[in-house]
């Protein structure tokens, strides 16, 4: 296709915003967690681990505005606030499930050319 | 695992590297293109389209600083350049397929959600 084709334009517009949410460490992590089922904030907290309240907030509202989560609040004293994947979101589980699991068998090789790299180029 | 474990911290750490390289839409187009094989600079230009000289630079330095791709170069007149995917990088290869084929299938129903969350949330 050539440079300036509209179907182009939006192929690459809709490419570039799947991979900009998913090349997020936290989306990634979050995403997985919530494929065992709906979560509380605090407990999806718990799961994902090492994550502030401000990040995970940030996390889940980027994930509901590209339509991979629903929020409900219920109105209880303290209200509860349950997150669960959408359709959308499921589909997304597998591969990104996929690429998580490359990423944690090969990250360290990842990692070890990037010091040599570092070392001989820097 | 508990915060703090150094296995988790390594583990994140490299899981981070894999997808702050793979979440940028001009290296999973560069990778998937040279699946198909080593190519020369000016090549791999014209199958990705629409990205500039200097932009495929960056992104093929990136990727050969995390051993993805190696360079080659010739000494002819004028010097011939030409990238490879190494091992590591033809591994990368499957998983990275799938998000952008998945991307690319759904990508356009993540712009939709964006739109509509915007205008009720903005």
């Amino acid at each position: 296709m050539k440079p300036g084709n509209p179907h182009l334009t939006e192929d690459c517009r809709a490419v570039s915003a799947v991979l900009q949410r998913v090349g997020d460490k936290w989306t990634v992590l979050v995403v997985s967690k919530l494929g065992g089922g709906r979560m509380r904030f605090n407990e999806l907290r718990d799961a994902v681990g090492g994550i502030s309240q401000k990040m995970l907030t940030t996390t889940l509202r980027g994930l509901e505005r590209d339509g991979f989560v629903v929020r409900e609040q219920f109105p209880t004293i303290p209200p509860r606030v349950e997150y669960e994947l959408t359709d959308l979101g499921r589909e997304l589980l597998q591969p990104v499930t996929a690429l998580a699991d490359w990423a944690r068998r090969n990250g360290e090789r990842v990692v070890r050319a990037r010091a040599r790299f570092d070392e001989e180029c820097g």
